[in-house]
């Protein structure tokens, strides 16, 4: 068992060698833990430091993975990147999403099911010590007060943070363009009811978070699908194109990171897309919910600070960093703030006041930001854990994305498994997945489905993703 | 001093005439306590029990009051009642109010103003004690739980509670029906989404809360008034008008309580507008926020009980009883309740969760119906006061309003005073008022005000009205 000195390689490469040879035999998989440094450093008679080099490279050679205080962990197999979509030319069309919609969100709130068909990455790590602790510090402080009503544009203290956060990127947010809402839904409802009325056509990307089609249908617009790859993001040929075929009056996009896709795009391809859109006067309703949950730590400017003029608004939450139950979003609404103040006083007149003083001095405090670092870390374990967990449990074929934050995976089953079956098949076992035909007006996504990994690892996941295999398995080649 | 037990008169009626007397001289003013018991009774050389027979006799008499644990009180002489308004033939008109609307909320949440331009009762009593003993509970028992998602419609104990509190009045309604909303401004604006479009007509009582044309403005629909009258409610005849002149598609009005008015429909009369309404097949939307608020401690039916058939939806709140800030209402959808459920999801996904577990229990343990008692009985001590405190310092020529219930006084001002300009020059002292332009499309209240008594009463208040009576006397016979 022990290495050899006198072999023609190093020893750091022969425990290299010995490493690679047991992932490509089988004999470790994906997601298995290494040996400690003492231990194989025992088992082989070398060094630490020999067997530390060792795992350094492998993890340069994208063989295992460090997890802090954790260790090191074999790597999924290389797995096949999602490939690019083709929209051809789209055309305008309703939307009827609402009843699958309903369907799975009915069984998200289930107890007894296993919830992968929701996005929501704070539960893999809630900040409910610190944020019980505030808020009740503020109900000692801020007694009778904190019953009564928030101003319509929200507490200034929170816009003021929220604003403050921006000056790290070099840019100059005004607390007074800001708006809280009830969660970066309402955000998008107030900007969406803004710019545009019943008919009007909206852009969207494709695939996008089912609630804008929510939105665009219970407003009664159409919808035109732009298409969205993995690498680039939006494709801004196939955006040019709707904008010159039909009468497009605004386009919704992630500002920060694709959800389902997990993707985001660079700086230089964001500027060209806002210069696009305000060249051809088109509005820019920007969702920046994923803004704090790049697992790099990067966030993107607001599109406003990418071009000038033109009509832009980006709307953001801590639904999915600290409380989605607080229902606390905001909107930067720009030149539009005092429209967007009266839409929002006659929709529902303000938020939250006690989750507005809370969340205020959350993030005053510093607090907010050590739970963002933790909890980037435990989602981006969770990634390589349920990225590692699929490639195992489900079909050859499988292609997976490649989050670069949030909390979700988005898979493209392989020989056209149909997502409608899955979804309910998988209920039937108790476990909520979101069918691809959520996020999109079209079928184009019927063999995908999103799996959610904001939650805490564990055996039950792991379980609940191998019989999610089994299930994909079984609907490989049905017909629809 | 003494009196004499040889008079004509027996000794209970002598305290009587002297008591009458003094305020007929003006020796007594509204408001002005009377004598202790003990005090009188020591003064004019008779026994307890024959002044409290006076006393009890003289608010027979209607002459004073008695206010729980704090004496008698002389009551205000006889006011003039408000008058019946005459709509005419009210065509569909749009409104424009929201800049006013702005204004008058702009002043409300400035600090050092008297914020008498606010309907805000939980604020003369708010049970900030118990709510926040509660939810500190909640917060122990659901622990991280807590800050996640509540279901669309809302937490069933919640909505359980709301239910269960209909059954006192011998109607049976479905938890499944109701839908938990961002207070009851969202509950009116998924039902008036769900019922019309932009460019519907919807018929309002006249007058009625603004916050019915924020949303009929913001959603671009046309308004026609329909004659409410402090003494009988809705006018039928002037609905019935409206309905046979205009294609009305829904109707929004109050059914507890008129809010500026403070007036509420009897219950023969309600049935026969429902009727009318469901004959029409035109929506009803009902808002009944005060529902828990009338004085006297009953409530009414909800409409949908009223008539067969018909689309019929209910709103309510705990704002006006409770905790503004929650931002908790509710929507009784009925049939609706699938589409209402979706609408919810598209504009806000959900409720606060937090708020709507505090509530549920508030509700469940009785402190809600104790917390109900005290607070009807501070308001219309408080409604008496403030009423006492307006006729002492208005000119002559004022009239004001009898509120059932709720927390606020609706007058009008004499010899056409403008309350646009009582609104700015009261502003100029640190006072809010709410104008009367802002409970109608039109200018037809022109010269009234809405004063809100829902504060610990208070000599900073008592000097608010007497400023606002010079206010309102230098503005009379002015031209607008």
């Amino acid at each position: 068992m022990l290495l050899s000195r006198q072999a023609d390689e190093p020893l750091y490469q022969q425990v290299i060698n010995r490493i690679a040879s047991g992932i490509d035999s089988g004999a470790l998989s994906p997601g298995d833990r290494l040996p400690s440094l003492r231990r194989l450093s025992d088992q082989l008679g070398v060094s630490i430091p020999t067997v530390r080099q060792a795992y350094i490279e492998l993890e340069r050679l994208g063989r295992v993975r460090a997890r802090p205080q954790s260790g090191f962990y074999v790597q999924a197999r290389n797995h096949m990147p999602l490939r690019r979509e083709n929209c051809g030319d789209a055309a305008p069309v309703e939307v009827s999403r609402l009843t699958l919609i309903d369907q799975v969100y009915e069984a998200i709130h289930k107890p007894d099911v296993l919830p992968l068909g929701i996005a929501n990455p704070s539960m893999a790590l809630p900040p409910a010590k610190a944020l019980h602790r505030t808020m009740k510090r503020v109900m000692a402080r801020a007694e009778r007060r904190s019953l009564s009503y928030a101003p319509t544009e929200g507490v200034l203290n929170l816009r003021r943070q929220i604003a403050f956060r921006f000056m790290d990127l070099g840019v100059s947010v005004d607390p007074e363009e800001i708006v809280i809402t009830n969660g970066a839904q309402e955000a998008l409802a107030l900007a969406l009811q803004y710019v545009c009325k019943p008919g009007d056509v909206v852009a969207v990307e494709s695939p996008t978070y089912h609630g804008m089609f929510e939105l665009i249908e219970s407003m009664g617009m159409l919808v035109v699908e732009i298409e969205t790859c993995p690498e680039d993001g939006v494709c801004l040929d196939s955006l040019e194109k709707a904008l010159d075929t039909h009468p497009v009056k605004a386009f919704m996009v992630a500002s920060s990171l694709n959800n389902p896709l997990g993707s985001a795009m660079n700086e230089s391809h964001r500027k060209a897309m806002v210069e696009l859109l305000v060249d051809r006067r088109v509005a820019l309703i920007e969702d920046d919910v994923y803004g704090d949950l790049l697992y790099d730590g990067t966030r993107p400017v607001p599109a406003r600070f990418l071009a000038q003029g033109g009509q832009i608004m980006t709307a953001g939450s801590f639904s999915k960093t600290s409380a989605p139950g607080y229902r606390i979003g905001w909107l930067m609404a720009g030149d539009a703030r005092h429209d967007i103040r009266r839409l929002k006083r006659s929709v529902s007149c303000s938020s939250g006041l006690l989750q507005q003083l809370t969340l205020a001095e959350f993030l005053a405090t510093g607090d907010y930001d050590r739970h963002l670092k933790r909890l980037r870390t435990a989602l981006k374990n969770n990634a390589e854990r349920m990225t590692d967990s699929v490639l195992r449990h489900f079909p050859a074929g499988t292609r997976v994305s490649q989050p670069l934050g949030g909390s979700v995976l988005w898979i493209e089953m392989p020989d056209g498994a149909d997502s409608r079956r899955v979804f309910h098949d998988a209920l039937g076992d108790k476990i909520s997945v979101a069918p691809g035909l959520m996020f999109a007006p079209t079928d184009r996504y019927r063999h995908f489905i999103r799996l959610s990994y904001g939650h805490p690892w564990s055996q039950l996941l792991e379980d609940g993703i191998a019989q999610l295999g089994r299930i994909v398995g079984r609907n490989r080649g049905r017909p629809h």
